[in-house]
C-alpha cells in the first residue's frame, strides 16, 4: 500500500518530489538536531490522489493523517483540541520546486472557543490567544471557505479606529476578543452557519485547501513561467505552532545565508518581535534588518548565524531561512537555497568555490541559465520602474528594456534613428522587409506572431528587445495609430519595453546597461571544461558573428543568407533576380548579387578563424521579398521598368495559401540551381579567399527544408559541382562540408537515407515542431492562451522542446543518421538551441553542439554544462 | 556473383521481376514447346548496374552477353556477323510491367555489307535482304545514335517518288539496295563517322540505348502515370530474327485472344503480309483483320488459334500476341496479359470465372481498380473526340467528361444553371464559398491546386469532373477573362474537360453516359467476399450518402460538417455566429443552426440505416466563411448590421498567415465548446430521431486535428456532458462512439496515450501528408512538376500514399494505439482511401476500413478484394 504520510523523522532531502522541498529540508533540519517544531508531511502523491479522486481526500488518507497526528500529541506532550494542553498546528504548501507566495497556508489551526479559554488559562497570555485566534479565523475563511479578507479587514480597521490606535500591537486582549467575535459573526453571516468547532474537519478541510491552492490561476501561471508540470502537485506539511507573537521576547523574521541581491558573503534579512510571519510578508509594521537582533538578542542571533553557516555548509549552496522565536527559544521553521538576483548567483557560486563550501560542479548547477540572460541586456532603472504604468501585456519574446516613440512602419524607424531619435517599431507582425527597420529601433512590439514568430526570431538574433504577440494592441499601420483599452498611441506617443516579461508601459523609462564581470567568465570558462557539446551562434553578419564569439560562441550554426538581401542596395538586386522569366536573366541578377555576398561571407570567416561556419542556402518563399501595398508595387514596377499589371502578375503567381509548407528552402534550389550555384560560388570564393589570408576557413554548407534524400542529391550535384571547380580552379586545396536542415518530420523517418548525402544534420526545430503540431508559430498566439487556460498545454511546444513528439522524430532521426553514418556531425540549430530544457534533451540524444542566437550563447553554455553533469555520456 | 544474363531456356514466367515481362513470358512459352525463336535477357538489374556505373555496361556484363551470345549461335547453327550463315538478333525491351511503345526496338541487327552479300547469297532473295539493311540503318540511326527519322523518310520517298510507286512493296532489290547507299550516305554526314560495320559493336550500343530509353521524357511520364519506380529498370530480350519480309508466304501482326474493348470471347487482331512488326503499328499499309488469315493460309491461322487458347488457359487471362510468318512458318514473338477497356475487363473476369479458366480470385486480381472509373463517369465520344482541338493540359482531378460555356464565379455558374445553360466554373482555385457554383457547374477548372487541393476534393466528392492546376490559363476573374497560350477566352465560349486524363480542349463536345452491368455487379460480390476491410464513403449529404449507398458503400466514413455550412441561408446564420464577439451571441446564432444540421443528420441516419456513420466536428478555419472582397465585405457588413470598420476588424484579427496550421480542427471546439455543444446535440438529437423512427443508427462523432492527448480529452468532456444529458433526457438508450481523426504527425507519435481518450482513429492523410511533407496541397503544383522533371518525385505524395514516411507514422499509430487499447477501430478517410496502391498499404497496416469519395466507392471496395489476396491477414 501507497505511504501518504511521513514523519518529519522518516524523511530527508533526498525525497524532495514526493515530500516537497519544505517538507524534504524540515526532515533534513530535524535529521541534524536542529530546533524544528515536530510535525508530518501529507506528499505530493496524495495531491494526484485528491485530483483523481474527484477533488476529496479518502477516508484511508485521513486515517494516516490523524494517526500521524497522534505520533505527533506523543511527541509533543498536547493534544489536538485538548483545551488542557492544546496543540496547534501550522498547515503550509510544499511543492518539489519552490513557488514562493503561489500556494496557501493556515496557521493556528486547531482553535476554537473551548481551546482559547484553555489557552489563556495555560499561557496567562488572553491578548496573545485573541490575536492567534483572530488570525486564525481570517485565514481559515480566507483560504478554506472563500470569504473575501476584505470583510475581516473592515472589522478590524474599524476596532483600532474606535479604539484610535495606529498599529495592532497596541491593541490589547479585550480588543482582540472583541474582533475575534466580529469574525465569527462575519463568518456566520457569509457562510451561513457557525465557524466550526470541529478541529479534526478544521484541519481536513485545510488540507484540502491546500491541494486546491495547487490549481489556482496565479499557480496555474506561475508553473507555466517555470516550466513546473501539473503532475507535480503539492505536498502539505502540518506542524505544531510556534509563537512570535507571545510578547516581547517572541518574534518572527526570514533571512538569507547571502546577500541575495549582490551575493556578498553576510547575513541578510529582516524581522518583527511579537508577530507571526504573516506580518512580515504582509509589511503591516516595518521590520528590523537582522543586524539589530546582533544587539537585541545576541545569543539568539548567535545561535541563528551559526545554524545558517551549518545550513549553507550542509547544502552547499546559500540559503533562505524562516524562522520563529517563542519565548526566547529559537525555532527554524524553513529552509531552502535562496532565490537570487544574476550577478548574485554568479557571485555566490564563485565564492563557494573558493571558501571549499562546493565543488564547481555543484556550483554551476546552482545557477538557473536563464538568469544569465538578465546580465546581457539592458534592464530598466527598478526606481524608475516603480512609477511606471503598465498598459499592456504580451509575450516576452527578446529580453532587454526598451523605451522610445512609436515608429509604425519601417522606414519611419530608419528616419528616426538617423534624427537620432529612439523609437519602438510597433507592427501587426514583421516581415523580412522590416529588418532594417527593426534593426534601427530600440525594440519591437508586435500585436501578433509567438515566441518564434518572425519579429521574436530576429529581435533575439539582434540581442534587441522584443515583445510579440501583444493582442490587446489593435495597430492601424495607415492611420498610424495603436489603440490599448480603448486608449489611442500616436507617432508622438513614447512607450517602453520590457522584453523579459512582455510587460509594455507608457511612457519613457530610464533603463540601467549590462556589464559583464569576471566572475562571468569564470563560470563560462568552468561550463566549457565540462560540457560535452559545443554552443555555436545562429549569426547572418560579421558584426553578430563578432558579438557572438565575444560572448564565447565556438562556432556558427547557422547564417541565413536571406538576411543578407534585405539591405535597400541589394533588395532590389533581388526583386530583379526574382522578377526574370528565364534562366539568363535570373543569371544576369545573381551575378551583381555574388560579389555582396561573398564579401558578407568572407567576413564570416574572418571573424570566426579556426572555427566552424555553416551558411545556409536561400530559404524563404520568393514572395517575401516583394512588397503587397498598391503603392509599394507600382514603385517597384517603375524601378525595375516593368508594367504594374506584369508586377502584379508575378506577385499573384507566388501568391501562396500556406507559405510555410510552400516554395522555399531546398525546393527553390531544384526550381533555380543558378541560385544554389551563386551562393555556392560566393560561400567557397571566400573561404579561399580567407585561406589564402592564413584564416582557417571550415566552411559548411547546408541544404534546407529536405524531405526525400533525392532532393539533396539533386542540390548536392550542383553545390559539389560548382566547389570542386572552383576549388581546381584556384590551385589551393579546401576542405568543405555538405549537410542539411532536418526540419520536416519525413527527413526524420527518412534519415538514414538523408544521411547518405550528408556531411552533417541540423535540426531545424522551428520548423520541426510546427509541422509536427500543425501549428503555425506565427498564427499560435491566441491559440496558446486558450490552451495554457484549459490546461491542454503547459509550455510553448516552439520555445521548449516538445521531447515526447518532436523529439521522438529527432531521435528517430538520430538513431538512423549514425546508423548510415557514424561520424554524422550532429547539431541544432532552431530557437530551442538557447533554451535550457531544451539543451538538456540535446545531451541526452546525444548531439554535438547546440546553436542559438548571439546572446543566448551564455546560457546554453552553462545548459550543457549542467546537461553534461545531469546526463553524463558513457 | 550476380547473373545478368539469362537464356530463355534458363527462365520462366515467375522471374518477371528479374527477367521482365516481355522475357519472362518468351521463357515461360519456350518452356511449353511453343515455336519461339531462341535467344537470352539482359535483366533488369543490369540496367540498374547501367545507371549506377555511370551508363556505361561493364566489361563483365559484356562477356556474359557475348557467352549468352555464343549458346545461341550453338542453338541457331549460325554466327553472328559471319556472311557465310549470319545470326541477325531484334533487340527489345522489357519491363517488369507492360509499358506498350514507351520503350526502343532495333530490329535486324547484326546487318553489314558483308553480311547483306552473304545474306543475299544464301537466300537468293536480294529485296529481302536490302529491305531489312535499310530497316536496320534507320532504326538503328534513330534510336542508337539520335539521328532524326525525318532524313531518312524523306529519302525513302524520294525514291519512291522517282520510282513513280504507291508503297514499299512495289520497290524491287535495286531500289531498296540504292537506299541502303543514301541511307549510308545520310548517316555519314549527320554522324561525320560511317555507319558501324562491326557487329559487336552494333549490339552493345543498342543494349545501352534500350537501357537509355526506359528515361525518355514519354518513358517518365508514362511510369508517373503508372506508379512505375524508376527502380525497377528495363531488362532487354535479344533474340534470333524472323523475317515477315521474306515474301508472300511471310507476314507479321498482333492478335488479342478476345475482344479487347468489348471483352467478346473471340480471336481479335490484324496482320501484314510481307512486312516487318514495324509497318504494322505505323500504318504504311492497311493491314488485314485475323479473320481474313483464316483463308488466305488456314493451317497457320488454326496453328496459331490453338497456340492463343493454350497461352489464355495457361495464363488464365486474355492474352496479346505478335506474330511472325516466316517462309510459311508461325512464330511467337510476344504473349502477355492485353490491356482492356473497363467494360471488357469486367466481361472477360466473369467469362473467364464461367468458363473454368481461372477462379474469381484471379479474376479479381486481372482488372485494374483505377479502370473503373471509367465506367462511373460520362465520357466523349470518341468519334467527336477526333475532332476536338486540346488548348492545355492540367492534372486530371475528378474523372468524367464535361463541356460548357464559361463562369468566372460561383454566381455565374447558379445563374446559368438556373438557366439550363451548361457551364465550366473556371477559378484561379476555388474556396468553401464556392460550392454552390461548383454544383452548378458541369465541371471545374482551376489553375492552381493539386489532386488534393479544395476543388479536386470537392469535385471528386460531388462525383463532378475536375481539372486542377492547370497553369497553363491565366485567369482574371475582373475581366472575365481566361488567357490560354495567348487566346483569350470569355464567358461565351465553349469548352470541354477532360478529368481523366486532364487534358482541356476548345469547343463544345458530345459525351456518352455511363452506365452500369450486371457484371460491374458481381464484380463488386466477388470482392466483399474477399475483403478484409469494409470501405465507406465520404458524404456530406443524405443525397451524396444515397450515391455512396448505392455504389455499395458499408457506412459513411466522413462527414464534413462545415460543407452544410454554406448553403446561402445557413452561411448568414454561421456568419452571425463568427462575428459574435461573446459566449451569449454565439450561443443565439448556433441555436438557429441547429434544427438545420440535426435535420441533415437525420437524413444521413435514415439513409445509412445499419451502418455506421462518422460525423466530424467543424474543422475549418473561420475565416474560410468570411468574404474577402471589398464589395462583399461591405454587403455582408449590412446584412450582419454592424460597420464595415468593425467587420473588417474581425476579418483582420481572424486572418492567418498558414492556415493550414491555425485555429481550426479541435482548437475551435476548445476555444468555441458551444460549437462542439451544439453539434453534439444535432447528432445525438438526430440520431435518437432516427432511432425512435425504427432506424438502426450507429453514431460516431470524430474531433479533427489532435496533436495532444489533452486536446481530446478536453473535447470529450463536453462531448460526452451533452450527448449523455440529451440521452438521458430522451429516456432511450443510445450507443455512440467518440474518436478522432489522426491527422498530425504528433498524434502518430503520441497515439498510445491518445488512444485512452478515443474509441476510433481515422487517418486524415491530407494533412498527415501534408505536415510530414511540409508541403500544402494547394501550393505544390509547380513544385511537383518541377520534382517529376528532376527525378525527385515519382509520384504525388498526396494522391499515393508515401508508405516510407507518412507510412512509418501510420504504423507508428497503429502500433501504440492498438497497445492502448487493442479493439480500436482503424480507418482511413483521407483522399488516399480511393487509391489502390494506398488501400493496399491500409490492408499491410491492418486497418478496418477505408473511406472515399462516393464514386470511388467500387475502385476502393476492387482495391480491398486484391490487397486482401496479395497481403492475407493470417
Amino acid at each position: 500500500m501507497t505511504k501518504y504520510v511521513y514523519m518529519f523523522s522518516e524523511g530527508d532531502a533526498s525525497m524532495r518530489n514526493l515530500l516537497g522541498g519544505k517538507g524534504a529540508n524540515l526532515a533534513e533540519m530535524v535529521g541534524l538536531g536542529l530546533p524544528v517544531p515536530n510535525g508530518f508531511i501529507v506528499t505530493t502523491e496524495a495531491c494526484n490522489r485528491y485530483y483523481s479522486d474527484q477533488m476529496t481526500i479518502t477516508p484511508e488518507i485521513q486515517d494516516e493523517i490523524f494517526s500521524s497526528l497522534a505520533e505527533m500529541e506523543q511527541l509533543a506532550g498536547k493534544v489536538f483540541g485538548d483545551p488542557e494542553r492544546p496543540l496547534l498546528l501550522s498547515v503550509r504548501s510544499g511543492a518539489r520546486a519552490s513557488m514562493p507566495g503561489m500556494m496557501d497556508t493556515v496557521l493556528n489551526l486547531g482553535m476554537n472557543d473551548a481551546v482559547a479559554d484553555g489557552l489563556a488559562k495555560l499561557t496567562d497570555n488572553r491578548r496573545f490567544v485573541f490575536d492567534s485566534y483572530r488570525r486564525f479565523i481570517m485565514m481559515f475563511s480566507d483560504v478554506v471557505m472563500d470569504i473575501s479578507r476584505s470583510f475581516y479587514e473592515q472589522a478590524f480597521e474599524q476596532v483600532k479606529k474606535e479604539r484610535g490606535v495606529q498599529t495592532d500591537l497596541e491593541l490589547d486582549a479585550d480588543d482582540l476578543e472583541l474582533i475575534v467575535s466580529k469574525f465569527k459573526e462575519i463568518y456566520l453571516r457569509e457562510k451561513g452557519e457557525s465557524f466550526p468547532q470541529d478541529v479534526k474537519e478544521q484541519l481536513i478541510l485545510s488540507v484540502e485547501a491546500v491541494f486546491r491552492s495547487w490549481n489556482t490561476e496565479r499557480a496555474v501561471y506561475y508553473r507555466q513561467m517555470h516550466n513546473i508540470p501539473a503532475r507535480w502537485g503539492t505536498a502539505v506539511n502540518i506542524q505544531e505552532m510556534v509563537y512570535g507573537n507571545m510578547g516581547d521576547t517572541s518574534g518572527t523574521g526570514v533571512a538569507f545565508s547571502r546577500n541575495p541581491a549582490t551575493g556578498e558573503n553576510k547575513l541578510y534579512g529582516e524581522y518583527l518581535m511579537n508577530a507571526q510571519g504573516e506580518d512580515v510578508v504582509a509589511g503591516v509594521r516595518t521590520p528590523f534588518t537582522i543586524d539589530h537582533l546582533q544587539e537585541q538578542m545576541p545569543e539568539i542571533y548567535q545561535q541563528f548565524a551559526d545554524i545558517t553557516q551549518q545550513l549553507e555548509r550542509h547544502y552547499g549552496d546559500m540559503q533562505d531561512l524562516e524562522f520563529t522565536i517563542e519565548n526566547g527559544k529559537l525555532y527554524i521553521l524553513q529552509t531552502r537555497n535562496g532565490k537570487r538576483t544574476a550577478t548574485a548567483a554568479l557571485q555566490i557560486a564563485v565564492d563557494l568555490v573558493a571558501e571549499g563550501l562546493t565543488s564547481r560542479e555543484e556550483a554551476l548547477l546552482s545557477i538557473d541559465p536563464k538568469q544569465l540572460d538578465a546580465l546581457l541586456h539592458p534592464t530598466f532603472d527598478p526606481n524608475a520602474l516603480e512609477a511606471a504604468t503598465r498598459i499592456a501585456k504580451g509575450l516576452p519574446a527578446s529580453p532587454g528594456a526598451a523605451t522610445g516613440q512609436i515608429a509604425f512602419t519601417a522606414e519611419q524607424a530608419t528616419a528616426a534613428k538617423e534624427a537620432k531619435r529612439p523609437v519602438i517599431l510597433v507592427r501587426e507582425e514583421t516581415s523580412p522587409e522590416d529588418i532594417q527597420g527593426m534593426n534601427a529601433a530600440e525594440g519591437i512590439l508586435t500585436a501578433r506572431g509567438g515566441m518564434t514568430s518572425h519579429a521574436a526570431v530576429v529581435a533575439r538574433g539582434m540581442g534587441k528587445c522584443c515583445v510579440s504577440g501583444c493582442s490587446e494592441a489593435l495597430i492601424n499601420a495607415s492611420n498610424q495609430t495603436m489603440t490599448i483599452s480603448g486608449r489611442v498611441f500616436g507617432c508622438d506617443d513614447f512607450i517602453s519595453l520590457d522584453g523579459s516579461t512582455g510587460i509594455v508601459y507608457e511612457g519613457s523609462i530610464a533603463t540601467v546597461k549590462a556589464e559583464m564581470s569576471s566572475n562571468f567568465q569564470t563560470i563560462m570558462e568552468w561550463a566549457d571544461e565540462i560540457s560535452d557539446m559545443t554552443v555555436r551562434a545562429n549569426a547572418d553578419t560579421p558584426h553578430d558573428s563578432q558579438v557572438a564569439r565575444d560572448l564565447g560562441a565556438q562556432g556558427i550554426g547557422l547564417t541565413r543568407t536571406e538576411h543578407m538581401f534585405f539591405e535597400a542596395e541589394r533588395v532590389f538586386l533581388f526583386r530583379q533576380m526574382i522578377v526574370a522569366r528565364n534562366e539568363a536573366d535570373r543569371r544576369k541578377a545573381l551575378a551583381k548579387i555574388k560579389p555582396m555576398q561573398q564579401e558578407d561571407f568572407l567576413g564570416l570567416f574572418r571573424v570566426m578563424d579556426g572555427l566552424p561556419v555553416i551558411i545556409r542556402l536561400l530559404d524563404p518563399p520568393l514572395h517575401e521579398f516583394l512588397p503587397t501595398a498598391e503603392g509599394e508595387i507600382k514603385e517597384l514596377a517603375d524601378e525595375l521598368d516593368i508594367t504594374y499589371e506584369r508586377l502584379q502578375e508575378i506577385i499573384n503567381e507566388l501568391h501562396e495559401l500556406n507559405p510555410m509548407l510552400g516554395h522555399r528552402g531546398c525546393r527553390l534550389a531544384v526550381s533555380y540551381p543558378e541560385i544554389a550555384e551563386m551562393q555556392t560560388e560566393a560561400i567557397i570564393g571566400a573561404a579561399l579567399q580567407a585561406a589564402a589570408e592564413g584564416i582557417v576557413v571550415k566552411p559548411e554548407i547546408m541544404v534546407p527544408l529536405i524531405c526525400e534524400v533525392k532532393e539533396l542529391e539533386f542540390v548536392n550535384r550542383t553545390i559539389k559541382t560548382t566547389a570542386d571547380r572552383l576549388i581546381a580552379d584556384s590551385g589551393q586545396p579546401l576542405k568543405y562540408w555538405v549537410g542539411t536542415m532536418i526540419e520536416i518530420p519525413r527527413a526524420c523517418l527518412t534519415a538514414d537515407e538523408v544521411a547518405e548525402e550528408a556531411d552533417f544534420f541540423s535540426f531545424g526545430t522551428n520548423d520541426l515542431t510546427q509541422m509536427t503540431y500543425g501549428l503555425s508559430r506565427d498564427d499560435a498566439g491566441k491559440i496558446l492562451e486558450t490552451y495554457y487556460q484549459a490546461g491542454i498545454f503547459e509550455v510553448d511546444p516552439t520555445a521548449q522542446l516538445d521531447r515526447v513528439g518532436v523529439g521522438a522524430l529527432m531521435r528517430t532521426a538520430v538513431e538512423l543518421g549514425r546508423k548510415t553514418k557514424p561520424e554524422l556531425e550532429l547539431g541544432i540549430c532552431g530557437e530551442h538551441g538557447g533554451d535550457p530544457s531544451s539543451v538538456e534533451f540535446c545531451q541526452i540524444l546525444g548531439l554535438d553542439y547546440v546553436s542559438c542566437s548571439p546572446y543566448r550563447v551564455p546560457i546554453a553554455k552553462l545548459a550543457a554544462a549542467q546537461s553534461a553533469l545531469r546526463y553524463p555520456r558513457k
